[in-house]
């Protein structure tokens, strides 16, 4: 649902189409996924499980920005406008940019935050005040781990626009650094604060359709468009990651981290084990290219190799299976499926609708006015708090102001996030796993446990009201 | 779609669960699939390659059939009505079974077939006559191939239920025979006279939906009722073959049969490359065995150990892929998928629906009265022709009736079938590769090219009018 920045730092893309390519085609992979997979299974002195952290108490949780594109100054004008939060600071690469957001922040009649921009370095400065407990990044995905790392480092919680890293090695760095420093990293997965999948995690918690065996988990998004978004805007980064073959499920999370959730993945009971993934050809960006932008067009320059659409089979360690997909090319419906089955009944989006045994016959779909009924018994306890004010303040229907909200929330309290790092290391990984098993036929691919064996003992997500 | 025959034969299903238990941990695989898998890749002299066979025209096609009951006596029932075909023989485990076919053949007005009843060997009496040119075979699905090699080898075309067989030596058996007999053995995929997938092979030939790039295909059917059906009855032999972990997709033709067709697979341009799967536990059967049969039941004390579902990933050589699920047990609605996805637009069935490049935006499905509007521009010819009666004439809302009707008329035209001997052996093949990779924790399987290369040459499905 998010797209990321469209615009921080350009400094070092030119050798971005490179670097991909390497990435892809599994060479560093073979350098750095060994390394990365025989990650010390041990926690090194000093380093601490970060499953269940909580920080100490914020009174006021004080905010720094990195990037305030199509994404971040969504972020920064809602965060502005809940109790016991500050946007102090904001850094972008764009003057207009930091400059927009700022204003906008001011006339909501809040403090007007302090501006770093014009610098792909700039946000260091900016990391350097004292004044910040916490920084939100909402950059192109290249960013994401070495600026989270980089926010730790200076004594920040950090908290990262989907998805968390690129690559394993990445991933583990950023898992690392958290454990060394004692600072939340979170990946901010807004669909898990959807309508419909706190419904469904409620329900699922209450075991309205049993023993849950098997979901589906998707982001379908046809988003040919963004090409258009030039000279910067998200098209004008993202494009480039479909260039390359065996490119893996780009954007995996937005479908899988609800899923996970449901089925309590990295927390007491089950984790991921395993994954498999096939790519179709690549097709669409390439017509797209040639029918919308002239022939020496960089567009028309470059090979759009990656998968129009990718499938993954996930299996945990309990042997429940998840099928995921990927898909921001084909002309076709938005998906994310979010479809959770049990020995006793299916709840499916896309459009929503359940089964469940003992309701009527399950050999139909419960859907329309009929689906509507379940919210009556099963709405989610935060959501009947937040959604009426969370439909108000906008952002994908609601879900990232309750995000937002929750966020400041918990570090208010002294809480534990509801995403812990370990949930946004898992669901991004499926990322560079899926390149590894397209580039190898299909070969299943183990996820490493980036709990070092603490997902055993870490309690389930609950129902938080 | 089909539930084949209850009731052929019983005699040697004493060792049943025993030997399913062999095939299903892979232990006659580790026997059977290498020298399987090297079948010679140059096909033995006097044998000939049956993929655009035609046999010599029959003025009328004379059946006999083995297994009548649930799905065979629906077929000599409908075989029996078709201009130019007769049921002369019937041959059934049951007495019972084979007269009442018999009585309602005779109340049509056609002449009454002569039975083989009562044995479970009795078939080859009725193989040996020489007034039969092709034998329905509608079995419990051990005795597929062993049936369809018999009736091939008297001299007779094969006409068999789905699936084929059900290892990679039976297929390899059933191939080797027709290919040395010179006699026809469809596999008999009704669902590929389905309405909507007849019109979707019709668009998908006329380019609609642009470059082919993967399919959805699927059997979700929850038949635990089944386990009722005793002491004889589909459910009495259908029901142990879910005992069997690392079972594969037991019955994955339905779904993929006409996705196949859509892509043209084992025909000039692509074919089946490889494939992984991956099972759910296997919970609900032993669940309902609980809550519906008595402490010391059969179906209680055996452990039903098959993934209630189980999801494949199919490649092509072409790069192509294709997501495979089989559920018969989990408390939702039927689904076959029926989805095929092109650089243009999507296809899909359960509910109906599409979405193409070009007819209004692509964003939303185009679905009830608009999708009906489709037929009127892109209804099959062979449905315009046959629709009206087929559906007069029933069977699965008219599909198997549209089959038969095609069968026969092939052979008395002397054309080539419309589902040819490798089709049936490659939609088939994917129960015991996806056995094979469950139990190997996931490896991807190769399919063998039961062709020895000659799909490359093997003209497409043309649309048949």
């Amino acid at each position: 649902m998010s797209n990321t920045s469209d615009n921080y730092p350009a400094s070092n893309r030119r050798d971005f189409i490179r670097t991909l390519g390497v990435i892809g085609a599994g060479v560093t992979a073979v350098g750095a996924l060994p390394s990365a997979e025989a990650a010390p299974s041990t926690r090194p002195s000093g380093a601490r499980y970060m499953g269940d952290f909580a920080a100490p108490k914020l009174e006021k949780v004080r905010w720094g920005a990195i990037g305030v594109g199509a994404r971040g100054s969504g972020h920064v004008a809602q965060l502005a406008q809940i109790e016991g939060s500050e946007v102090v600071a904001i850094s972008d690469l764009y003057d207009d940019l930091a400059k927009k957001s700022a204003d906008k922040i001011k006339k909501l009649g809040k403090p007007e935050p302090v501006l770093y921009s014009g610098s792909p370095t700039k946000y260091h400065e900016m990391l350097a005040r004292p004044d910040i407990d916490a920084v939100i990044i909402s950059t192109p995905w290249e960013e994401h781990a070495p600026m989270a790392i980089a926010a730790m480092k200076a004594g920040k919680h950090a908290f990262v626009e989907v998805p968390l890293a690129n690559t394993l090695k990445e991933i583990w760095d950023v898992v690392e650094v958290s454990e060394k420093t004692g600072k939340h990293c979170m990946m901010m997965e807004n669909v898990n604060y959807g309508r419909e999948e706190l419904m469904y995690l409620n329900m699922v918690r209450q075991g309205v359709i049993g023993e849950l065996l098997h979901a589906e988990a998707a982001y379908i998004h046809e988003l040919r468009g963004q090409m258009k978004e030039l000279p910067r805007g998200t098209g004008s980064w993202r494009t480039k990651y479909y260039s390359t073959a065996n490119g893996g499920n780009l954007y995996p999370t937005h479908g899988l981290g609800p899923v996970a959730q449901y089925m309590n993945l990295a927390r007491t009971g089950d984790t991921f084990d395993r994954l498999v993934s096939f790519a179709s050809p690549g097709r669409g960006r390439g017509l797209y290219a040639k029918e919308n932008f002239p022939a020496d067009h960089q567009w028309n320059q470059m090979k759009f190799e990656c998968g129009d659409i990718t499938t993954q089979l996930i299996k945990t360690k309990l042997g429940r299976t998840i099928m995921v997909q990927w898909d921001e090319t084909s002309p076709r419906p938005y998906s994310r499926h979010n479809l959770i089955q049990g020995t006793k009944g299916t709840l499916a989006g896309f459009p929503d609708r359940a089964a469940i045994e003992g309701r009527g016959s399950y050999h139909e779909w419960i859907e329309g006015e009929d689906f509507k009924k379940l919210y009556g018994e099963f709405e989610h306890p935060l959501y009947k708090r937040m959604g009426e004010l969370a439909v108000k303040m906008g952002g994908h229907g609601g879900m990232d102001f309750i995000m937002l909200y929750r966020m400041v929330e918990c570090l208010r309290n002294g809480e534990p996030l509801d995403q812990n790092l370990y949930e946004g290391a898992l669901w991004s990984a499926v990322r560079p796993l899926s390149a590894k098993s397209e580039a190898d036929g299909g070969e299943p691919q183990k996820f490493p446990d980036f709990t070092r064996g603490h997902w055993k003992t870490t309690k389930p997500l609950g129902i938080v009201s």
